[in-house]
């Protein structure tokens, strides 16, 4: 254990280390947009392994204003905003202390107002050089999986430690492997107004943070993350050959979800590009945490398509019309 | 309490009466689609109001496939299926049953396979003459408030049967003062490929319900539900004066998010359609359920204005390419 502990981000440690011996009962993940995005597999994880510690996401405003009757001494919020300024967040750390709760936040810019607002707060790294394992998404899995070690005496914290710590090398991999498939969706999809992207389980919040994040926020394209479960109760009527859709396929147990509407997207669709991470390297990481890290790594894969298709629309992901440019 | 009790269903009275003494300390939600959007406003009566008592949605196969290690003896299932026959729910009702969880089933099909799968049923009404109180939203709140006083003795039990007995009056106040409205919105509309809805808390499922059933499924015009908290975190920079919006405004606590994002709308957008829950009439209603029962009202209200533009497209409600006429 001493190994694993070795290579855990030591704010996160010195949270776990005063987590002992406390009485939590409920989590909240609570953050905006992208960040909030990261959460969705934790949320998995918590309803997969924690016996007996409830769970919930929500956005920063809704949390605060929804008001949970069950956040209070017995309840940890786990926050995360990359520039530490979203204010919906800052006020949600603040209100979430005021109610008694644990507050852990996750941030790029350890001088932050979140971060000077949480109780603990945790710095992760951001860009090209950062390794898997000190990101926003890596940062989060040892609160995750350290919190249900500390809470529940869970097992797979080992493992989980273990397998983000070989995750650059699947990313690495990865990235290689799809780089020709990335550059041809970019062609494929330069012209279109609209895309859709479907998954479920632990990786429908990348879905969700693609559709939102990349290709509404950062494209001007059109979209939705459709969830693959629901996709058969009404969102199905909208397929055919001319509806692009980026269809994801993890290694969750939701997985027969995404194959069937894949399959069924194959009969009726023609734009259909699908990320399979059972196509991607993940030898030496534990099959009981796979599942878990598949989302982390059909992420980082898109983030590639979202780069050559600003590439080839001559868009800058950077590009915004009123994000920090007007009032809102 | 007798004049409330003689107000609630039967089969629902008779939950309620076994439900005494038993204990319950998780609820999940379970449905697919539409029967799925129903019930995100319980969901959050169960956030603000259950002391004691966790709740999630899934839907239904994403409910199977997770497996929440929290479903067990003291979880209820509340289910949904028009038909009752929706494989997955049917399935998600057995899955729970076998966890040793307590199950009822709404349905409007009183011999359909789900009626029988669950340990209880209730039907519901349905069509032109249905009383509000007695069609699918109504009986769940009448599952969903009356556990609550049973389980925690909470005492808005009265108020919501009360509010929900005078809620088709509500409706009808409404239909009519929005008639226009609805045609006007149908004529603008008629030629648009794309329209988003949007909304937050308690209103979040009927602008999801919108999207997903009645704009994808009924009319083939692509959508998305956007939460409004989130719309400041990415799907904003989608809109300009060609994207159309349908924004509703509840009572809820929530009310504040779809303000801003009504607000920021009218700035950058032109094609914004307002539902507005504070301009219909509610009197008579306790106010400490108004907020609950608003999304109800913007729900039947939206039905008019999805009637409205089938008609105006000449694309009736009941044409489907897939749905019960091709395998999936």
């Amino acid at each position: 254990m001493s190994q694993t502990a070795a290579q855990v981000n030591h704010k996160v440690q010195a949270f776990l280390d005063d987590l002992k011996g406390k009485t939590i009962d409920h989590v909240f993940f609570v953050a905006c947009g992208g960040s909030s995005a990261i959460m969705y597999p934790s949320k998995y994880v918590f309803d997969r392994e924690a016996k007996a510690i409830s769970s919930d996401l929500y956005s920063s405003n809704e949390f605060i204003q929804r008001n949970p009757v069950q956040l209070g001494e017995n309840t940890l919020v786990i926050l995360c905003s990359h520039s530490g300024n979203t204010p919906e967040t800052v006020k949600a750390a603040g209100f979430a202390r005021k109610k008694g709760a644990l507050t852990i936040a996750m941030t790029f810019e350890p001088d932050s107002p979140l971060a000077k607002e949480a109780e603990y707060v945790a710095v992760y790294d951001w860009g090209e050089n950062a390794q898997a394992i000190n990101t926003n998404y890596g940062v989060l899995y040892q609160i995750v999986f350290g919190a249900l070690h500390v809470l529940e005496n869970h097992l797979a914290f080992e493992q989980a430690i273990d397998g983000l710590n070989k995750l650059q090398a699947v990313y690495d991999k990865a990235l290689k492997q799809e780089a020709d498939h990335a550059k041809a969706f970019a062609k494929a999809h330069e012209k279109e107004d609209i895309i859709y992207t479907m998954a479920s389980g632990a990786n429908y919040g990348v879905a969700y943070s693609y559709s939102i994040c990349i290709l509404m926020e950062m494209q001007w394209i059109h979209s939705h993350a459709i969830h693959a479960g629901e996709y058969f109760h009404g969102p199905f009527e909208i397929i055919d050959e001319s509806v692009p859709f980026i269809i994801l396929l993890g290694l969750d147990e939701t997985r027969p979800l995404e194959e069937r509407a894949l399959s069924f997207s194959k009969r009726y669709g023609k734009k259909l590009t699908v990320l399979d991470a059972e196509t991607y390297d993940f030898s030496g990481i534990d099959d009981s945490v796979k599942g878990y890290l598949a989302p982390l790594v059909l992420n980082r894969v898109l983030r590639s398509y979202a780069d050559e298709l600003a590439e080839a629309r001559n868009h800058p992901l950077s590009q915004r019309r009123y994000m920090w440019k007007v009032e809102y």
